[in-house]
């Protein structure tokens, strides 16, 4: 097809489209004629791709970039996970962040070694559930890191169900996996901001 | 207490306490001399809070000085959950999302019947879930909106949980529901993300 059909049929501007294949994202078409070239089914399941981690997954385009690269590389499934967790939540800009972090982090590692569970010592949620409990502690609202149990076990039941998706056997899609990890984050988010809304509505009525 | 102390206090440095005070984020201190003013635990309080929503909650400025309008104008509970529910998961910018979602909305508004619900036909969350089922079904792996049904299960149980911290009776204090509720979100993604760093890890193995 040609660059106006792929347009048409991603719905990313055709200005769109030659700045990614200007920046390599998108690979180049097959040439017909000095200004024309050719594009595939490959190329619309790419742009649609990349359209769905900017827009709905909110991602910048060079982590979407980043992304591209790991799942070309035929990188293992945990690496692409860990990709995508690191994609959705950076390493935090520690110029805004608490200083007196010590504990906490001493808390949410014992914690971690609680459940069990296998995480990289870099995993960014380790920084990041520490800097949590660091600034609610500051704020005068703070709790234990015990808080967190029940919300473990509830984010491994979360994890348990998408891991699920996955085929035991056969080759797995690589960006099926990354997409669905990014977009599943947003969506678990939207979900738990709905049920709050709920249920304060519920307790406290709808006034106001 | 003068604005170095302040600034030693808090962590925040001078330059940056100036601008919330011209920016009226920050009230004026107690005026003590030509250059010179006195400054005291609220404006201590409210710096924490500013610094940990633009920090780890990763809020911008301007966000975070509509919630503190909300909260100094003793907005109602629902109010403020609301508010800082539209914080973290803004409206969408739809030059960047799937256009064709209108099966996907309906879907989303009988799946929150189903569920019992009871959220504002507005709440961010329901265009979000939208977006993302639209996504993965123009990138070949979509599914049912009822693969949700465990995952709003599990949502309620956070909001349960977060919900339990608020006292029966008595003044509710605005800014600490606030702070709990956009770093309780950051929280939630931080465990989600570590656990399944854990599951992929235990099921695929620690490879590549």
């Amino acid at each position: 097809m040609r660059i106006s059909e792929l347009s048409r049929r991603t719905g990313v501007p055709v200005a769109t489209i030659k700045f990614y294949l200007r920046e390599g994202l998108l690979p180049a078409g097959t040439p017909t004629g000095r200004n024309q070239a050719q594009y595939d089914e490959f190329h619309e399941r790419r742009l649609l791709f990349i359209r769905a981690l900017t827009g709905i997954g909110e991602l910048e385009l060079s982590t979407v970039s980043g992304l591209l690269s790991a799942i070309e590389q035929r990188n293992s499934l945990p690496a692409l996970y860990r990709a995508a967790n690191r994609a959705a939540q950076p390493h935090l800009d520690t110029t805004k962040t608490v200083n007196d972090v010590v504990p906490e982090r001493t808390d949410v590692d014992r914690f971690i070694a609680d459940l069990g569970w296998q995480v990289n010592a870099d995993v960014p949620g380790r920084e990041r559930l520490a800097q949590v409990l660091a600034s609610l502690r500051e704020l005068g609202c703070g709790f234990g890191v015990d808080f967190f149990r029940p919300y473990a076990e509830l984010a491994e039941g979360f994890a348990a169900q998408q891991l699920s998706m996955i085929p035991e056997e056969g080759q797995v899609d690589g960006a099926a996996a990354v997409a669905r990890a990014v977009l599943l984050d947003v969506a678990i988010a939207a979900l738990c901001g709905m049920a709050q809304e709920h249920l304060v509505a519920k307790r406290f009525g709808k006034s106001n």
